[in-house]
């Protein structure tokens, strides 16, 4: 595994730099590496920010953690893969939305969520690096489905840009707990509560052309 | 409602602009109001790309659809909302992921999702359209709750900023196949399909305190 080369070590605890010290409902506001690597783990897709010339983009992609790393990758030609590659300031977010809360002002209505916002610039992944690296975003979708996909030739290899960002500036928000209505409006008749949300896994849906009984990963896909 | 008013008409299709004309992947592009809307419509957050000095950050925050505008809103504190009153070039983008797709090679495995990114500036909403923008919001959370809940009071509308961006320069884009392997890959034994993901709602979680009947939106929550 590619931890130890590619990830300096970091101190557990990160202090917040200036840009990433949450400003807006601290008290959500968590520093430390694991909460951090926990939000981060637990998704699929990033959202990235950059600029490009006098616009800001904001692009969904796949990305995955490797020690204190956070890697994405894309075609070489991707605008995103050059800018970043080119090292353009980068933030990235990832967002999980657990629920709605509902309290008994409109003005008191908040949502339940895990987020984490990384500050930094990408690094591109050496081409002697590259396949460990992708292997892991295998690991992270599938375990255990890299011994059995087809693995990238040296011209897919050498199409792909891979980039990884460092879990250095991380802030991560989370809100988890009921509404917090104002006292006045404790008493109110109004119904108040959570509506809880969260990513379902349904049962795969197989091409066909292959015999062979499912790998376990699938099995277990849905009812994990 | 406030689509009159505060929503100018717009061609059913609109043509893409430079910047917002898909380049990666435009077979799964789409521009249409119809597409663009009902992603929108399907998110309870978006992510908000903005430059703030040196920096370009991206902060999720809940949007909602009248006519053919996206709203937010926050604490007229917050920076995000200061510099978008400003009128900061911004990209907003909202994330659906419907899937994991695991192809028989490693490079072609990819996502199936729904997305939006809009480009533009946002502008404040008038006092006098707060209340009216604000009941959109409610309605799309929970449609007949602004009916029961506190409605906000001069403060707390004060207090409240709102931000509309027009849908004029929006991009859809859509994956919703199975895997795409390269033709000398089709015959591998290995096992190709679509892992799915979908938002669940789960029952919800009531607050106590208040004894009657839970309302409609709440009972359907879990079972809509």
């Amino acid at each position: 595994m590619p931890n130890d080369t590619l990830s300096p070590a970091l101190p557990p605890h990160l202090p917040p730099s200036a840009r990433s010290r949450v400003r807006r409902a601290a008290e959500r506001a968590h520093y430390d590496e694991a909460t951090v690597h926990a939000i981060v783990d637990a998704a699929w897709v990033c959202h990235v920010a950059f600029a490009d010339g006098d616009n800001v983009l904001c692009i969904p992609t796949a990305s995955w953690r490797v020690g204190h790393t956070l890697y994405v990758h894309g075609s070489n030609g991707s605008r995103m893969m050059k800018r970043l590659a080119e090292g353009a300031p980068a933030c990235v977010t990832i967002t999980h939305l657990d629920g709605l809360v509902m309290a008994r002002s409109a003005f008191s209505h908040s949502m339940n969520y895990r987020s984490v916002v990384i500050h930094g610039c990408f690094s591109v992944v050496a081409e002697a690096d590259k396949p460990a690296v992708l292997d892991a975003l295998m690991d992270h979708i599938a375990p255990g489905r890299r011994e059995h996909a087809r693995a990238p030739d040296a011209s897919e290899l050498k199409a792909t840009t891979v980039l990884g960002i460092p879990l250095f500036e991380a802030a991560a928000k989370i809100r988890d707990w009921g509404p917090r209505d104002k006292d006045e409006d404790l008493a109110l008749p109004v119904w108040a509560g959570v509506l809880p949300l969260r990513e379902q896994r349904l049962p795969a849906v197989a091409e066909s052309g292959f015999d062979g009984p499912a790998p376990r990963y699938v099995d277990l896909w849905s009812h994990g």
